[in-house]
């Protein structure tokens, strides 16, 4: 970090160009937006010292507080690192947190196809919602604190496993904040510094983010072309001796994969004999597209997670654990460390919400099924090039984009307007830059207009000649992309 | 433990007082008494070195004899180690009762002394449930994800701080599922495995548990008799290098210390001079019940997390941090691998009831202040041996049991229907046996039965001959027990 380079206020505005003309609603994140573009594209090289504020400022004719801000946004993100008397200069962040461009937030303008999460069946919800207020005065004389959860919740919980072919009692339910809460609390409570947790690859990013925070070591395993190579996850159990496995067996995310019971059955004799903890995530099971699932696994030895989230919605915020009575004693005793239970009017609504599982998904998997053909037949005429796989159910394709050109795909796309999750925000090392997620899962006419989006957003990208000279080496299949209109 | 923790002796005479003037006959056993108490108390923290015999014989105009049979009582108790060559240290014996009480939830019949949280003000969170209902179709379209919070609520929150002295923008909020989330979140921004903590002693349980989930080790600093003891917390912070500081300033939990304006002015300077990060926990900051309080500390370098479950509702799960614009983008991104976001619903509540605050709150004072004095009485009447004190502000008294059988009587209260805090649970090492923390938070009749079933409970303790003769060698003043009606 000692190098003299630096780059001037006449320079900068060079390169910055038509920062303006962008659908962020603010110049700041119109400005911070583009510069990010730069320093990621290596255009304005790292280590490089940028223009003090005012001289930005006086250089671009803008307020000295729009540069300021989005200086400020920079540094927060870790673009940029200021010292005192030395000035600002370009920075990378530690991996992992760059591809993924920023953190949608609801009503900032950008289409999302970073969050693989539908509307809400709004009938049901506001239903719900009116049945919990009624029964709200029930618990306003009490604390309102219940650490395990609801007696109400968890036994509509228990009779919808129940329903699913495996018997299941309240008090081997925890309620928890979401599905990915409860893999949280799980590795809280069955892991210890160091200890090795197994997921498929790709994976879910935010399971990867839990796993390193109770500082675990994630062990991948790679899919085959047709789904899980299980002489792989055999072998790597066997060498790794984890602590943990994390699967996704239903519809996968993000390759929405579906496991069969066969193989099921294989992979948990593998765990239990090896003494592994196995964790089912079973966030999507319920959105079987195209044919009734299996019936779940409900051993003992198994931890299931599930939530409202994505049968029901997002703002729900409602998840469970299925475990032995005392294991789900033992995680929740966890909670404390985090936060303290879930909030009583929630849980009030999901108690209302999942004993009507079966009537809202099958309305929803027929929307999703429409939504699925829609954008796959959209992505077909736009962007022909592309090559989507065929997820039975769940809510996104996982589609290879033939080249590896992911992380600059996600930049493009949110100077056109559409928040994406670049593929190597699923897996480890960089991995998976040939890939993006793209959920059907937006209303019809928005994901029409994202689809357009992306295509301005890939053809920037691919007629940029830095990305057919690829960092990584691999180069582009050109003849491919250009047929895309 | 290698800290180089130390009091020195002028200091421990102070924290010594007047330890001649009691009960044991011989001053070798009188000054080994008063010792163990400060140890037991968390007064002198655990492996910190104490002065030579000769020092301290010095310090206190004793002879040496006195002091080295002090210390040798002491040592063959399990509260004194002595290396030869580097001096001697403050220590524990195992502890025979384990220190954390019962989990209770919701309906299990207890009277639960164990959370200091109020019944809600029903027609408040009523009103704001039907609100936030109707607020909620506009939401219902949106997948439901917000990770920073939304911004109805960011806003009224900021208003909150401004109106209490600390102008603030809603970019400087974060909304999380309720301060001690703030918190856990703030450590998993902040800090890296092996950090130190400062924190009280004792301290809200919780708090010990995230700082040990975040790989930290937290370092405690005592009180003295009135409060906080700066000087041995400036010499902490020199001598741990700690990365965080963990304060609660407004009615201290569980002590209900109150820190005048002009110790948080000394305790921001001593942690900003160190480069300590400063986290202030407001949980209980609005609920001043004798006089209004000082404006809170706004400062750049400070975070402040706060909370709904105190002045509204516990069952409503809505908190937030106050920090700078990035700070709050940084902890913010923290959150993923831990849950996603808050509830939608919850959201537009605590938005609801926010701009609400001087209103509940001036409402909820005098019940507090009623509940306060009814439960003082009935102790003084039920329980006269034990010693509160006056906290001016909170939910909770901090009461002297007389004797260490804290742990003891939250076994037998649970036996009496009664969920109990032991001592124990807000200290490391098993301190604070001598100690329980009683909010005075239930309704008025059952407040009343608790006391009556604590006594009752309480008899049974100082009547089994275990805990007169107590695993840690402290003699029980059995005298004042017997008072006990």
């Amino acid at each position: 970090m000692t190098t003299d380079r630096r780059v001037n206020g006449a320079h900068l505005v060079r390169l910055l160009g038509d920062w303006r003309n962008g659908p962020l609603p603010t110049a700041h994140a119109g400005l911070a937006s583009r510069l990010r573009l730069l320093i990621l594209d290596g255009r304005v090289p790292l280590h490089t010292r940028i223009p003090a504020e005012r001289e930005l400022a006086e250089a671009l004719g803008v307020s000295r507080t729009t540069v300021a801000a989005a200086y400020e946004r920079l540094r927060s993100d870790g673009f940029l690192v200021s010292r005192r008397g030395s000035g600002t200069w370009t920075h990378l962040p530690p991996a992992g947190v760059s591809a993924a461009g920023p953190v949608a937030t609801l009503g900032d303008g950008l289409l999302d196809l970073a969050h693989a999460a539908a509307p809400a069946p709004e009938e049901y919800l506001h239903a719900a919602a009116e049945t919990a207020v009624t029964q709200l005065a029930r618990f306003l004389p009490t604390h309102g604190y219940d650490p395990l959860g609801l007696v109400e919740l968890r036994s509509a919980v228990a009779d919808r496993y129940t329903a699913r072919g495996v018997p299941t009692t309240p008090d081997q339910i925890l309620v928890t904040g979401g599905a990915h809460h409860a893999f949280a609390l799980a590795l809280r409570a069955l892991t210890t510094p160091g200890d090795r947790v197994v997921v498929e690859h790709p994976t879910y990013p935010n399971a990867l983010e839990a796993i390193r925070w109770a500082g675990c070591r994630p062990v991948p395993v790679p899919f085959g072309p047709d789904g899980w190579d299980l002489e792989m996850f055999d072998a790597t159990i066997r060498h790794a001796n984890p602590r943990v496995v994390y699967l996704v067996p239903d519809f996968q995310n993000p390759t929405g994969f579906y496991m069969s019971a066969a193989d099921r059955a294989a992979v948990v004799e593998t765990t239990t004999r090896s003494g592994t903890t196995l964790v089912v995530d079973e966030t999507v099971a319920e959105l079987w597209l195209d044919r009734p699932p299996v019936t779940p696994v409900g051993l003992d030895a198994v931890l299931t997670t599930g939530s409202t989230s994505k049968a029901f919605w997002g703002g729900l915020r409602v998840g469970w654990l299925r475990a032995t009575p005392a294991m789900v004693r033992r995680v929740g005793a966890a909670r404390a460390s985090m936060d303290l239970s879930s909030p009583i009017l929630e849980q009030l609504m999901a108690a209302a919400l999942v004993p009507r599982t079966l009537e809202v998904v099958s309305a929803r998997r027929a929307w999703l099924r429409d939504a699925r053909a829609r954008l796959r037949s959209r992505l077909a005429t736009r962007l022909p090039s592309w090559t989507l796989n065929s997820p039975a159910g769940g809510l996104a394709f996982w589609v290879d984009l033939g080249a590896p050109v992911s992380s600059s795909l996600a930049i493009a796309a949110e100077q056109h307007g559409v928040a994406l999750a670049a593929g190597p925000r699923f897996g480890l090392d960089g991995a998976f830059e040939r890939y993006v997620r793209l959920p059907y899962t937006l209303e019809p006419s928005s994901a029409d207009e994202a689809v357009d989006r992306l295509a301005a957003a890939f053809l920037a990208v691919v007629e940029d000649p830095r990305n057919t000279r690829s960092a990584s080496g691999v180069e582009m299949d050109v003849s491919r992309a250009a047929r895309l209109t």
